[in-house]
């Protein structure tokens, strides 16, 4: 059998790793447009900010590795057309365009960035950040500047701004929402985490109209207002890869990303998608709703592999668990705002509090501010956390509880570990949920 | 109501302060023969090594705090007999005598410690080490002295053990059994924290005889060998304090406890028990077991209060979910060990494996040392973990695990969050979930 995948990221990569893992028999070919694979995007930030060293630390393996293992990567090479009556695929790599069959066809195309929608007159030293080659070039134009602004962007671009900042770096983020992060955070907790965190000069509802170029400075206008800047960082607005799969013939859905069932099947038999090119269910509300995240996407690769391999496993629908290192700060959430709660109709009710990572007193303690969103009913449908502790764990407990449909009054029963060092005796996620049922009484 | 609480440790005071908390009328009244309460056992070793200043530090409520609330705590003061018929108890202070009615009587009289089970000429230089009282003298004793040697001890003495062994005493651990920790590691997890850690000398399988004094000098005989020291801390063997229980005709279990329903009751209409005094179910064997733990206590406390005071909640079968220091790394456990598994003759399939707690090129990393165990369908039954890094809610998660009867193809399912600073992108409890998966098949 001969599994073609398209896309060389998260989600294709996995694939092909977790598919050779079960069986040592299919063969498995890989394409990207790319040039370097296996790399963790996520890293970008840091490797901007210093903390690591370079680029090439972040870059896990080779095309090589993976030959090694009787995958092959194709690099630089665009897969162009998708014929599936015939199950073929067409790539062209420099100017030669070649046909090759498949058994089943693996899109795991990722998504692409969209026009910004402001005018620019010039485009030198204003830069998109989405992967390692936008990382390699910022980095080399930031080399003797000092001001830096960045529009409107996400996790990668908020975590860049305050490890630029920390670098020495004048930055300010012109963010056109009421807060940062506002799928993920609400505006309490978004506010909090640039109040908790010292270095990037924030405005919010910055409706940026033009970048213009003044000698060798940008002017970025916004408002009515304008600010100056060496080098300046878009919005990283994406929308889905789907130019293969409406070729195709496979179902879009509502947020314009390629449908998929549970066993990752688009609606052609024979054609699977993964990764950011898809749309997936909400746990919370049912309904479809994206989920552009590498863990998402490793995730639906290893459901994928193991369907491929002989292992029936469904994708469940996602909570959008995230945890990410902003400035001194890591912020965690999983399932929905109460923002977006309020957006579509469901009545729900919160809870914040401040309280400690471990004994209150334990010498080296971390605050941990947290907000907890139930229905009426005490189920529990979203959490945000901020701390300079480790939280990723903690927001995954959050994450079972979420898809569990637990309510507060299970929470309290259920087992979290202590000692003075690493927790408190009363986990904070049972604190909350305390509070909360003697709200709801 | 009259609500009267025989006990001050963690189970007497939360179920004290949880009542209160969503009821400002019942009456609340707790005894104890001690005189320090609201304090952390689990951080007397913090204190003894020093990273915590002084005892006063770990105490966090004295009796005035309680009476704030309307909570009256009454120390040093014995609660010496219990008639069930015309529900009372008669209690002792210094030698008065006297008699209280009670509504409710809820015993969370804890554990109390037994014969080391070998001859001791002389006292003097040789201790108990289960609360705040014992800690203080031991302190104490310790001054000007070098060499210190404990016999058999669970994580209050294995973890006092590295802490002072890091403050620059000689330490010694003579463990009875084939390794330290056994109720929670398995053999090669115990040897690999041993192994880790410097700084104390370990002897398995040390069977001590007797303790004689050589001078100043104590001397512990074990095997065929002996041993000298400054300071010697006994086996904190304990067993479930019942004779009030007993005596109020409530019905004891296999382990010489309380035996309870899941509501907290025990045989006696309005005579309930929480804490060490009782036996609890284990979620994955569903038989009797014990769980001395902190944690149990205060979510027994909770369980309860709530249940007095409106919400019906059920205490559920434990996995005893456990996190501690010793020296400078962590483990954690949850479920049930290998060895127990093997002793009560359940099939069961494990694998072990080292990894990271962040991305493999993160500069400031832990190792992550795992074991899990399941039935031979792919369920958890246990996990054992150890790290330099914060385990605690890794430990959490996997107790949601069990507690779920998850199986390993339900786990490479679940949400985990992710970032390079803190976290892998393939959660290491996935990655040990596919090992498993592959053994299994």
């Amino acid at each position: 059998m001969r599994i073609v995948i398209v896309g060389a990221g998260a989600a294709g990569l996995t694939l092909a790793s977790n598919i050779r893992y079960n069986d040592e028999e299919t063969e498995i070919i890989i394409f990207t447009k790319g040039e370097d694979i296996a790399y963790s995007p996520c890293a970008i930030p840091l490797v901007l900010g210093g903390c690591i060293e370079s680029f090439d630390d972040i870059i896990m393996h080779d095309a090589d590795y993976y030959l090694d293992k009787n995958i092959q990567v194709h690099l630089d090479t665009a897969v162009t057309h998708v014929d599936s009556d015939n199950k073929t695929i067409t790539f062209e790599k420099d100017t030669a365009c070649e046909t090759m069959g498949y058994d089943k066809l693996v899109l795991a195309v990722g998504s692409e960035i969209i026009d910004p929608g402001f005018d620019i007159d010039d485009a030198d030293s204003i830069f998109s950040l989405t992967n390692i080659h936008d990382g390699k070039i910022i980095q080399k134009s930031l080399e003797g500047k000092k001001d830096v602004v960045f529009i409107s962007n996400f996790s990668i671009g908020i975590e860049s701004a305050y490890e630029l900042a920390k670098k020495g770096y004048n930055v300010t983020f012109l963010e056109q929402s009421f807060g940062i992060l506002p799928l993920f955070l609400d505006g309490e907790m978004s506010g909090k985490l640039i109040e908790l965190n010292d270095g990037v000069d924030f405005e919010t509802n910055a409706d940026v109209t033009a970048i213009t170029t003044d000698g060798s400075k940008k002017v970025i206008h916004y408002n009515d207002k304008s600010i100056t800047a060496d080098v300046v960082i878009l919005p990283s607005n994406k929308v889905p890869s789907t130019s293969l799969a409406v070729e195709a013939g496979c179902e879009i859905g509502e947020f314009g990303a390629v449908k998929i069932n549970e066993y990752l099947e688009t609606s052609v038999e024979d054609i699977y998608a993964i990764g950011d090119c898809v749309e997936v269910e909400s746990h919370v509300t049912g309904t479809p709703t994206m989920s552009p995240a590498g863990t998402t996407a490793v995730r639906q690769a290893m459901v994928l592999a193991n369907n491929f391999t002989g292992n029936k496993l469904t994708f469940d629908p996602v909570v959008n668990t995230v945890v990410s290192k902003v400035g001194e700060y890591n912020y965690a959430c999983s399932g929905i705002t109460e923002s977006f709660a309020n957006m579509i109709g469901m009545p729900v009710v919160s809870e914040y509090m401040e309280t400690c990572q471990k004994a209150r007193y334990y010498p080296q303690n971390n605050k941990l501010y947290i907000k907890m969103i139930c229905k009426l009913d005490g189920t529990v449908v979203g959490c945000q956390m901020l701390s300079e502790g480790d939280i990723s764990s903690k927001i995954d407990a959050l994450s079972f509880i979420i898809t569990d449909n637990l309510k507060c009054d299970e929470i309290i029963q259920k087992e979290f570990s202590y000692t003075p060092s690493l927790a408190m005796v009363v986990s904070p996620l049972v604190q909350i949920s305390l509070k909360i049922m003697k709200k709801i009484e």
